[in-house]
Protein backbone atom coordinates (compact mmCIF):
# COMPACT_ATOMS: atom_id res chain seq x y z
CA UNK A 1 0.00 0.00 0.00
CA UNK A 2 1.82 3.36 -1.17
CA UNK A 3 2.23 6.29 1.49
CA UNK A 4 1.66 8.86 -0.69
CA UNK A 5 -2.16 9.82 -1.96
CA UNK A 6 -1.39 10.30 -5.24
CA UNK A 7 0.95 7.80 -5.96
CA UNK A 8 0.51 5.01 -8.43
CA UNK A 9 -2.57 4.52 -10.04
CA UNK A 10 -3.98 8.23 -10.29
CA UNK A 11 -5.79 8.64 -13.71
CA UNK A 12 -4.17 11.20 -15.95
CA UNK A 13 -5.11 14.80 -15.36
CA UNK A 14 -7.09 14.12 -11.80
CA UNK A 15 -3.73 15.58 -9.58
CA UNK A 16 -4.65 19.13 -11.75
CA UNK A 17 -8.58 18.75 -11.30
CA UNK A 18 -7.85 18.56 -7.43
CA UNK A 19 -4.85 20.96 -7.41
CA UNK A 20 -7.86 23.44 -9.10
CA UNK A 21 -10.33 22.68 -6.59
CA UNK A 22 -7.44 23.08 -3.58
CA UNK A 23 -6.81 26.71 -5.54
CA UNK A 24 -10.24 27.86 -6.00
CA UNK A 25 -11.61 26.59 -2.35
CA UNK A 26 -8.37 28.48 -0.47
CA UNK A 27 -9.26 31.66 -2.66
CA UNK A 28 -13.06 31.37 -1.61
CA UNK A 29 -12.30 30.98 1.83
CA UNK A 30 -9.29 33.50 1.69
CA UNK A 31 -11.67 36.36 0.24
CA UNK A 32 -14.20 35.58 2.29
CA UNK A 33 -11.66 36.69 5.44
CA UNK A 34 -10.27 39.64 3.35
CA UNK A 35 -13.65 40.50 2.76
CA UNK A 36 -14.76 40.31 5.98
CA UNK A 37 -11.80 41.47 7.53
CA UNK A 38 -11.18 44.61 5.65
CA UNK A 39 -13.96 45.92 4.37
CA UNK A 40 -16.82 44.60 7.06
CA UNK A 41 -14.37 45.90 10.09
CA UNK A 42 -12.81 42.74 11.05
CA UNK A 43 -13.93 39.59 13.80
CA UNK A 44 -14.94 39.88 17.46
CA UNK A 45 -17.07 37.80 19.64
CA UNK A 46 -19.27 40.90 20.83
CA UNK A 47 -22.40 40.57 19.54
CA UNK A 48 -21.85 43.53 17.28
CA UNK A 49 -21.93 42.71 13.26
CA UNK A 50 -18.18 42.03 13.80
CA UNK A 51 -19.49 38.62 15.20
CA UNK A 52 -21.61 38.60 11.99
CA UNK A 53 -18.68 38.76 10.02
CA UNK A 54 -18.09 35.13 11.66
CA UNK A 55 -20.21 33.52 9.87
CA UNK A 56 -19.46 33.56 6.41
CA UNK A 57 -16.40 32.62 7.11
CA UNK A 58 -16.99 29.36 8.97
CA UNK A 59 -19.56 28.70 6.54
CA UNK A 60 -17.91 28.81 3.71
CA UNK A 61 -15.02 27.01 5.45
CA UNK A 62 -17.16 24.75 6.33
CA UNK A 63 -19.75 24.05 3.83
CA UNK A 64 -18.14 24.63 0.93
CA UNK A 65 -14.02 23.88 1.36
CA UNK A 66 -14.26 21.27 3.75
CA UNK A 67 -17.03 19.41 2.63
CA UNK A 68 -16.16 19.66 -1.04
CA UNK A 69 -12.74 18.02 -0.04
CA UNK A 70 -14.75 15.51 2.36
CA UNK A 71 -15.94 14.15 -0.51
CA UNK A 72 -13.14 14.04 -2.79
CA UNK A 73 -11.15 12.18 -0.34
CA UNK A 74 -12.23 8.71 -2.14
CA UNK A 75 -10.59 9.88 -5.55
CA UNK A 76 -7.98 11.45 -3.73
CA UNK A 77 -6.57 8.78 -1.56
CA UNK A 78 -6.77 5.72 -3.75
CA UNK A 79 -4.29 3.74 -2.46
CA UNK A 80 -5.31 3.67 1.70
CA UNK A 81 -7.33 1.23 2.79
CA UNK A 82 -11.38 1.73 2.05
CA UNK A 83 -12.08 1.93 5.89
CA UNK A 84 -9.74 4.87 6.91
CA UNK A 85 -10.73 7.00 3.84
CA UNK A 86 -14.07 6.30 4.78
CA UNK A 87 -13.60 7.43 8.80
CA UNK A 88 -11.55 10.32 6.60
CA UNK A 89 -14.33 11.33 5.50
CA UNK A 90 -16.83 11.10 8.28
CA UNK A 91 -13.96 12.85 10.01
CA UNK A 92 -13.64 16.06 7.70
CA UNK A 93 -17.69 16.37 7.52
CA UNK A 94 -17.65 16.26 10.99
CA UNK A 95 -15.02 19.20 11.60
CA UNK A 96 -17.02 21.20 8.99
CA UNK A 97 -20.48 20.71 11.26
CA UNK A 98 -18.87 21.72 14.22
CA UNK A 99 -17.51 24.98 12.26
CA UNK A 100 -20.98 25.35 10.87
CA UNK A 101 -22.60 25.54 14.41
CA UNK A 102 -20.06 28.32 15.21
CA UNK A 103 -20.85 30.35 12.36
CA UNK A 104 -24.67 29.42 12.96
CA UNK A 105 -24.50 30.94 16.44
CA UNK A 106 -22.56 33.55 15.28
CA UNK A 107 -25.22 34.85 13.29
CA UNK A 108 -28.40 34.13 15.61
CA UNK A 109 -26.06 36.00 18.58
CA UNK A 110 -25.86 39.01 16.09
CA UNK A 111 -29.66 38.95 15.09
CA UNK A 112 -30.32 39.03 18.92
CA UNK A 113 -28.38 41.90 20.10
CA UNK A 114 -28.92 43.90 16.86
CA UNK A 115 -32.45 42.85 17.46
CA UNK A 116 -32.65 41.73 13.67
CA UNK A 117 -35.74 38.77 13.05
CA UNK A 118 -33.97 35.26 12.23
CA UNK A 119 -34.88 32.70 9.58
CA UNK A 120 -37.27 35.75 7.58
CA UNK A 121 -34.98 35.78 3.96
CA UNK A 122 -34.84 32.73 1.34
CA UNK A 123 -30.83 32.57 2.22
CA UNK A 124 -31.89 31.82 6.12
CA UNK A 125 -34.38 29.13 4.67
CA UNK A 126 -31.95 27.35 2.24
CA UNK A 127 -29.53 27.64 4.80
CA UNK A 128 -31.46 26.07 7.49
CA UNK A 129 -32.60 23.38 5.09
CA UNK A 130 -29.09 22.51 3.71
CA UNK A 131 -27.95 22.38 7.87
CA UNK A 132 -30.45 20.53 8.63
CA UNK A 133 -30.45 17.54 5.93
CA UNK A 134 -26.21 18.43 5.99
CA UNK A 135 -26.43 16.78 9.75
CA UNK A 136 -29.20 13.64 8.47
CA UNK A 137 -26.69 12.74 5.87
CA UNK A 138 -23.76 12.48 8.31
CA UNK A 139 -26.01 10.55 10.43
CA UNK A 140 -27.21 8.53 8.02
CA UNK A 141 -23.61 7.80 6.55
CA UNK A 142 -22.48 6.88 10.02
CA UNK A 143 -25.10 4.43 10.57
CA UNK A 144 -24.97 2.52 7.29
CA UNK A 145 -21.42 2.39 6.80
CA UNK A 146 -18.93 2.93 9.16
CA UNK A 147 -21.38 1.65 12.46
CA UNK A 148 -23.43 -0.73 10.44
CA UNK A 149 -25.16 -4.00 10.90
CA UNK A 150 -27.36 -3.32 8.03
CA UNK A 151 -27.16 -5.87 5.18
CA UNK A 152 -24.69 -5.43 2.40
CA UNK A 153 -27.41 -5.12 -0.18
CA UNK A 154 -29.25 -2.02 1.83
CA UNK A 155 -26.29 -0.39 2.27
CA UNK A 156 -25.67 -0.56 -1.44
CA UNK A 157 -29.33 0.94 -2.20
CA UNK A 158 -28.19 4.03 0.35
CA UNK A 159 -25.22 4.43 -1.45
CA UNK A 160 -26.56 5.75 -4.25
CA UNK A 161 -28.87 7.92 -2.22
CA UNK A 162 -26.04 8.91 -0.11
CA UNK A 163 -23.73 10.06 -3.05
CA UNK A 164 -26.88 11.87 -4.81
CA UNK A 165 -28.36 13.59 -1.78
CA UNK A 166 -23.92 14.90 -0.83
CA UNK A 167 -23.47 16.47 -4.35
CA UNK A 168 -27.13 17.70 -4.01
CA UNK A 169 -26.50 19.75 -1.13
CA UNK A 170 -22.83 20.68 -1.72
CA UNK A 171 -24.72 22.55 -4.68
CA UNK A 172 -27.49 23.99 -2.03
CA UNK A 173 -25.18 25.10 0.20
CA UNK A 174 -23.22 26.80 -2.49
CA UNK A 175 -26.45 28.63 -3.48
CA UNK A 176 -27.18 29.50 -0.20
CA UNK A 177 -23.75 31.07 -0.15
CA UNK A 178 -24.88 33.30 -3.18
CA UNK A 179 -27.87 34.66 -1.25
CA UNK A 180 -25.79 35.52 1.09
CA UNK A 181 -23.44 37.05 -0.82
CA UNK A 182 -26.74 39.03 -2.53
CA UNK A 183 -27.85 40.08 0.42
CA UNK A 184 -24.60 41.42 2.26
CA UNK A 185 -24.07 43.37 -0.69
CA UNK A 186 -27.33 44.95 -1.19
CA UNK A 187 -27.51 45.77 2.65
CA UNK A 188 -24.29 47.19 3.05
CA UNK A 189 -22.36 47.79 -0.10
CA UNK A 190 -25.27 50.19 -1.98
CA UNK A 191 -25.28 52.25 -3.60
CA UNK A 192 -22.12 51.91 -4.79
CA UNK A 193 -22.57 48.49 -5.51
CA UNK A 194 -24.21 49.34 -8.77
CA UNK A 195 -21.10 51.45 -9.34
CA UNK A 196 -19.13 48.62 -9.68
CA UNK A 197 -17.41 49.23 -6.15
CA UNK A 198 -14.15 47.24 -5.50
CA UNK A 199 -16.31 45.68 -2.46
CA UNK A 200 -18.75 44.68 -4.76
CA UNK A 201 -16.77 43.26 -7.27
CA UNK A 202 -14.69 41.14 -4.81
CA UNK A 203 -17.99 39.65 -3.64
CA UNK A 204 -19.31 39.61 -7.23
CA UNK A 205 -15.79 37.38 -7.33
CA UNK A 206 -16.06 35.47 -4.77
CA UNK A 207 -19.67 33.69 -5.68
CA UNK A 208 -18.14 32.81 -9.34
CA UNK A 209 -15.09 31.26 -7.26
CA UNK A 210 -17.59 29.42 -4.84
CA UNK A 211 -19.74 28.13 -8.44
CA UNK A 212 -16.13 27.32 -9.31
CA UNK A 213 -15.15 25.09 -6.92
CA UNK A 214 -18.22 23.38 -6.81
CA UNK A 215 -18.03 22.67 -10.82
CA UNK A 216 -14.90 21.04 -10.24
CA UNK A 217 -15.35 19.14 -7.84
CA UNK A 218 -18.18 18.02 -8.72
CA UNK A 219 -16.63 16.75 -12.24
CA UNK A 220 -13.62 15.17 -9.84
CA UNK A 221 -16.24 12.69 -7.92
CA UNK A 222 -18.74 11.87 -10.94
CA UNK A 223 -16.05 11.15 -13.39
CA UNK A 224 -16.24 7.66 -14.37
CA UNK A 225 -12.26 6.82 -14.99
CA UNK A 226 -11.44 8.85 -11.98
CA UNK A 227 -13.43 6.39 -9.67
CA UNK A 228 -11.29 4.99 -6.73
CA UNK A 229 -9.85 1.36 -8.32
CA UNK A 230 -11.30 -1.84 -6.79
CA UNK A 231 -8.63 -2.87 -4.44
CA UNK A 232 -8.06 -7.25 -3.92
CA UNK A 233 -8.78 -7.46 -0.56
CA UNK A 234 -12.01 -5.43 -1.42
CA UNK A 235 -13.17 -7.34 -3.88
CA UNK A 236 -12.70 -10.67 -1.80
CA UNK A 237 -14.81 -9.37 0.74
CA UNK A 238 -17.38 -8.22 -1.45
CA UNK A 239 -17.51 -9.66 -4.96
CA UNK A 240 -21.67 -9.05 -5.00
CA UNK A 241 -21.69 -5.33 -3.45
CA UNK A 242 -19.15 -3.99 -5.97
CA UNK A 243 -20.87 -0.38 -5.81
CA UNK A 244 -20.50 -0.60 -1.88
CA UNK A 245 -16.50 -0.88 -2.00
CA UNK A 246 -16.01 1.76 -5.10
CA UNK A 247 -16.92 4.81 -2.51
CA UNK A 248 -19.43 5.93 -5.22
CA UNK A 249 -21.42 3.33 -7.15
CA UNK A 250 -21.91 3.30 -10.72
CA UNK A 251 -25.32 3.52 -10.37
CA UNK A 252 -25.32 7.11 -9.03
CA UNK A 253 -23.81 10.77 -9.79
CA UNK B 1 -42.88 1.46 -31.18
CA UNK B 2 -45.28 2.60 -28.73
CA UNK B 3 -47.23 5.79 -28.75
CA UNK B 4 -47.38 6.59 -24.80
CA UNK B 5 -44.46 7.96 -23.85
CA UNK B 6 -44.60 6.16 -20.48
CA UNK B 7 -46.13 3.02 -21.84
CA UNK B 8 -44.25 -0.44 -22.06
CA UNK B 9 -40.90 -0.67 -20.44
CA UNK B 10 -41.07 2.60 -17.62
CA UNK B 11 -39.55 1.79 -14.62
CA UNK B 12 -41.34 1.04 -11.53
CA UNK B 13 -41.44 4.51 -9.24
CA UNK B 14 -40.05 6.53 -13.16
CA UNK B 15 -44.01 8.21 -13.69
CA UNK B 16 -44.81 9.18 -10.21
CA UNK B 17 -41.21 11.24 -10.25
CA UNK B 18 -41.51 12.59 -13.56
CA UNK B 19 -45.33 13.27 -12.55
CA UNK B 20 -43.94 14.94 -9.36
CA UNK B 21 -41.15 17.07 -11.36
CA UNK B 22 -44.15 18.54 -13.42
CA UNK B 23 -46.24 19.82 -9.96
CA UNK B 24 -43.63 21.14 -8.72
CA UNK B 25 -41.94 23.03 -12.27
CA UNK B 26 -45.70 24.42 -12.91
CA UNK B 27 -45.82 25.44 -9.25
CA UNK B 28 -42.86 27.52 -9.65
CA UNK B 29 -44.25 29.03 -13.06
CA UNK B 30 -47.62 29.35 -11.95
CA UNK B 31 -46.30 30.88 -8.19
CA UNK B 32 -43.64 33.60 -10.58
CA UNK B 33 -46.93 34.97 -13.01
CA UNK B 34 -48.86 35.08 -8.88
CA UNK B 35 -46.25 36.94 -7.38
CA UNK B 36 -45.29 39.45 -10.37
CA UNK B 37 -49.60 39.55 -11.67
CA UNK B 38 -50.82 39.97 -7.96
CA UNK B 39 -48.28 41.30 -5.98
CA UNK B 40 -46.08 43.25 -8.08
CA UNK B 41 -48.62 45.07 -10.38
CA UNK B 42 -48.75 42.64 -13.76
CA UNK B 43 -47.04 42.55 -17.00
CA UNK B 44 -46.79 44.89 -19.74
CA UNK B 45 -44.26 45.77 -22.19
CA UNK B 46 -43.77 49.56 -21.63
CA UNK B 47 -40.21 50.01 -20.22
CA UNK B 48 -41.63 49.89 -16.45
CA UNK B 49 -41.65 47.70 -13.91
CA UNK B 50 -44.71 45.99 -15.51
CA UNK B 51 -42.11 45.19 -17.84
CA UNK B 52 -39.45 43.98 -15.20
CA UNK B 53 -42.25 41.68 -14.38
CA UNK B 54 -42.12 39.56 -17.71
CA UNK B 55 -38.26 38.88 -16.65
CA UNK B 56 -38.86 36.24 -13.79
CA UNK B 57 -41.58 35.02 -15.44
CA UNK B 58 -39.66 34.11 -18.56
CA UNK B 59 -36.75 32.81 -16.96
CA UNK B 60 -38.61 30.58 -14.50
CA UNK B 61 -40.43 29.01 -17.79
CA UNK B 62 -37.37 29.12 -19.85
CA UNK B 63 -34.13 28.53 -17.77
CA UNK B 64 -35.39 26.44 -15.26
CA UNK B 65 -39.03 24.32 -16.36
CA UNK B 66 -38.40 23.67 -20.00
CA UNK B 67 -34.81 23.36 -19.47
CA UNK B 68 -35.37 20.91 -16.27
CA UNK B 69 -38.17 19.02 -19.10
CA UNK B 70 -35.74 18.83 -22.20
CA UNK B 71 -33.58 17.28 -20.05
CA UNK B 72 -35.98 14.42 -18.98
CA UNK B 73 -37.14 13.22 -22.34
CA UNK B 74 -34.67 10.87 -22.37
CA UNK B 75 -36.36 8.89 -19.76
CA UNK B 76 -40.16 9.71 -20.53
CA UNK B 77 -39.79 9.17 -24.15
CA UNK B 78 -37.88 5.79 -23.85
CA UNK B 79 -40.18 4.05 -26.61
CA UNK B 80 -39.18 6.75 -29.82
CA UNK B 81 -36.44 6.59 -32.25
CA UNK B 82 -33.76 8.12 -31.06
CA UNK B 83 -33.48 10.58 -33.74
CA UNK B 84 -36.74 12.16 -32.69
CA UNK B 85 -36.19 12.53 -29.00
CA UNK B 86 -32.50 14.23 -29.81
CA UNK B 87 -35.02 16.94 -31.76
CA UNK B 88 -37.18 17.35 -28.91
CA UNK B 89 -34.35 17.65 -26.69
CA UNK B 90 -33.32 20.67 -28.81
CA UNK B 91 -36.67 21.97 -29.89
CA UNK B 92 -37.59 22.54 -26.45
CA UNK B 93 -33.83 23.88 -25.57
CA UNK B 94 -34.52 26.28 -28.44
CA UNK B 95 -37.25 27.77 -27.25
CA UNK B 96 -36.31 28.18 -23.66
CA UNK B 97 -33.73 30.19 -25.47
CA UNK B 98 -35.79 32.05 -27.23
CA UNK B 99 -38.27 32.79 -23.96
CA UNK B 100 -35.16 33.76 -22.08
CA UNK B 101 -33.99 36.01 -24.65
CA UNK B 102 -37.31 37.94 -24.29
CA UNK B 103 -36.69 37.99 -20.32
CA UNK B 104 -33.54 39.58 -21.09
CA UNK B 105 -34.53 42.47 -23.19
CA UNK B 106 -37.47 42.74 -20.57
CA UNK B 107 -35.45 43.75 -17.66
CA UNK B 108 -32.18 45.37 -19.95
CA UNK B 109 -35.32 47.63 -21.23
CA UNK B 110 -36.70 48.04 -17.86
CA UNK B 111 -33.43 49.21 -16.42
CA UNK B 112 -32.85 51.30 -19.69
CA UNK B 113 -35.87 53.36 -19.07
CA UNK B 114 -35.46 53.46 -14.88
CA UNK B 115 -32.03 54.41 -15.48
CA UNK B 116 -30.70 51.58 -13.56
CA UNK B 117 -27.36 50.46 -14.27
CA UNK B 118 -26.59 46.67 -15.78
CA UNK B 119 -24.49 43.68 -15.22
CA UNK B 120 -23.68 45.09 -11.41
CA UNK B 121 -25.43 42.18 -8.87
CA UNK B 122 -23.98 38.58 -8.42
CA UNK B 123 -27.37 37.43 -9.87
CA UNK B 124 -26.89 39.24 -12.96
CA UNK B 125 -23.28 37.69 -13.38
CA UNK B 126 -24.61 34.69 -12.59
CA UNK B 127 -27.50 34.94 -15.17
CA UNK B 128 -25.05 36.16 -17.95
CA UNK B 129 -22.81 33.37 -17.12
CA UNK B 130 -25.88 30.74 -17.76
CA UNK B 131 -27.09 32.36 -20.19
CA UNK B 132 -23.93 32.51 -22.66
CA UNK B 133 -22.85 28.77 -21.30
CA UNK B 134 -26.34 27.46 -21.86
CA UNK B 135 -26.08 29.15 -25.65
CA UNK B 136 -22.91 27.54 -26.37
CA UNK B 137 -24.18 24.27 -24.91
CA UNK B 138 -27.04 24.31 -27.21
CA UNK B 139 -24.57 24.95 -30.36
CA UNK B 140 -22.12 22.23 -29.10
CA UNK B 141 -24.72 19.59 -28.94
CA UNK B 142 -26.37 20.79 -32.51
CA UNK B 143 -23.08 20.30 -34.11
CA UNK B 144 -21.71 17.14 -32.12
CA UNK B 145 -25.20 14.89 -32.13
CA UNK B 146 -27.68 16.33 -35.00
CA UNK B 147 -25.60 17.76 -37.62
CA UNK B 148 -22.46 16.12 -36.91
CA UNK B 149 -19.34 14.38 -39.21
CA UNK B 150 -17.82 13.95 -35.40
CA UNK B 151 -16.92 10.40 -35.15
CA UNK B 152 -18.48 8.18 -32.74
CA UNK B 153 -15.44 8.16 -30.56
CA UNK B 154 -15.41 12.30 -30.39
CA UNK B 155 -19.44 12.19 -29.70
CA UNK B 156 -19.28 9.73 -27.00
CA UNK B 157 -16.21 11.94 -25.23
CA UNK B 158 -18.34 14.90 -25.64
CA UNK B 159 -21.32 13.22 -24.55
CA UNK B 160 -20.28 12.80 -21.01
CA UNK B 161 -19.02 16.68 -20.67
CA UNK B 162 -22.34 17.74 -22.33
CA UNK B 163 -24.62 15.54 -20.00
CA UNK B 164 -22.13 16.72 -16.65
CA UNK B 165 -22.47 20.65 -17.58
CA UNK B 166 -26.57 19.92 -18.79
CA UNK B 167 -26.89 19.28 -15.07
CA UNK B 168 -24.46 21.70 -13.90
CA UNK B 169 -25.91 24.68 -15.81
CA UNK B 170 -29.20 23.51 -14.77
CA UNK B 171 -28.27 24.26 -10.45
CA UNK B 172 -26.42 27.49 -11.85
CA UNK B 173 -30.16 28.79 -13.27
CA UNK B 174 -31.77 28.03 -10.03
CA UNK B 175 -28.78 29.28 -7.96
CA UNK B 176 -29.42 32.75 -10.15
CA UNK B 177 -32.84 32.30 -9.97
CA UNK B 178 -32.75 32.07 -6.15
CA UNK B 179 -30.52 35.46 -5.92
CA UNK B 180 -33.45 36.90 -8.28
CA UNK B 181 -36.04 35.92 -5.61
CA UNK B 182 -33.33 37.25 -2.94
CA UNK B 183 -33.00 40.81 -4.61
CA UNK B 184 -36.47 41.40 -5.62
CA UNK B 185 -37.82 40.40 -2.30
CA UNK B 186 -35.15 42.93 -0.18
CA UNK B 187 -35.69 45.99 -2.81
CA UNK B 188 -39.39 45.38 -2.70
CA UNK B 189 -40.63 43.73 0.03
CA UNK B 190 -38.58 45.29 2.78
CA UNK B 191 -39.14 45.86 5.72
CA UNK B 192 -42.32 43.65 5.83
CA UNK B 193 -40.12 40.81 4.60
CA UNK B 194 -38.74 40.44 8.06
CA UNK B 195 -42.03 40.45 9.68
CA UNK B 196 -42.90 37.51 7.19
CA UNK B 197 -45.56 39.40 4.68
CA UNK B 198 -47.05 36.82 2.91
CA UNK B 199 -45.38 38.19 -0.56
CA UNK B 200 -42.25 37.70 0.95
CA UNK B 201 -43.36 34.09 2.54
CA UNK B 202 -44.52 33.42 -1.23
CA UNK B 203 -41.06 34.50 -2.77
CA UNK B 204 -38.97 32.12 -0.38
CA UNK B 205 -41.37 29.20 -1.03
CA UNK B 206 -41.20 29.88 -4.34
CA UNK B 207 -37.05 29.24 -4.51
CA UNK B 208 -37.66 26.20 -2.27
CA UNK B 209 -39.91 24.99 -5.26
CA UNK B 210 -37.36 25.70 -7.14
CA UNK B 211 -34.96 23.52 -5.55
CA UNK B 212 -37.34 20.54 -5.46
CA UNK B 213 -38.04 21.04 -9.30
CA UNK B 214 -33.85 20.68 -9.27
CA UNK B 215 -33.37 17.69 -7.40
CA UNK B 216 -36.27 15.69 -8.54
CA UNK B 217 -35.07 16.15 -12.30
CA UNK B 218 -31.55 15.35 -11.26
CA UNK B 219 -32.71 12.24 -9.38
CA UNK B 220 -34.42 10.72 -11.97
CA UNK B 221 -31.79 11.84 -15.11
CA UNK B 222 -28.62 10.32 -13.08
CA UNK B 223 -30.52 7.17 -11.68
CA UNK B 224 -29.27 4.31 -13.31
CA UNK B 225 -32.50 2.19 -13.63
CA UNK B 226 -34.17 4.97 -14.91
CA UNK B 227 -31.86 5.04 -17.94
CA UNK B 228 -33.44 4.29 -21.70
CA UNK B 229 -33.07 1.36 -22.47
CA UNK B 230 -30.99 0.43 -25.37
CA UNK B 231 -33.36 -0.66 -28.51
CA UNK B 232 -32.38 -3.71 -31.14
CA UNK B 233 -31.84 -1.27 -33.97
CA UNK B 234 -29.95 0.84 -31.92
CA UNK B 235 -27.50 -1.49 -30.63
CA UNK B 236 -26.83 -2.73 -34.16
CA UNK B 237 -25.59 0.67 -35.33
CA UNK B 238 -23.55 1.56 -32.19
CA UNK B 239 -22.29 -1.61 -30.46
CA UNK B 240 -19.07 -0.30 -29.95
CA UNK B 241 -20.64 3.00 -28.57
CA UNK B 242 -23.30 2.51 -26.42
CA UNK B 243 -23.14 5.15 -23.72
CA UNK B 244 -23.69 7.83 -27.36
CA UNK B 245 -26.81 6.19 -27.74
CA UNK B 246 -28.47 6.03 -24.64
CA UNK B 247 -29.04 9.72 -24.52
CA UNK B 248 -27.30 9.95 -20.88
CA UNK B 249 -23.36 8.04 -20.50
CA UNK B 250 -23.00 5.62 -17.68
CA UNK B 251 -19.64 7.25 -17.43
CA UNK B 252 -21.38 10.64 -16.88
CA UNK B 253 -23.85 12.23 -13.88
Amino acid sequence: MADSPLSGSSPAGLPWYVAGSQVLGLACVVITGVWMGRYRGGFAWDGSSHEFNVHPLCMVLALVFLYGDAIMVYRVFRNESKRSVKILHAVIHLIALVIAVVGFVAVFDFHRSAKIPNMYSLHSWCGMVTFILFSLQWLMGLSFFLFSRASAQLRSWYLSLHVFFGLTLLALSIATCLLGIAESAIFNIMPEYVRFAPEGVLANTLGLLLVGFGVVVGYVVTRDDFRRPQHPEEEALSMHFKTLTEGGSPNSP
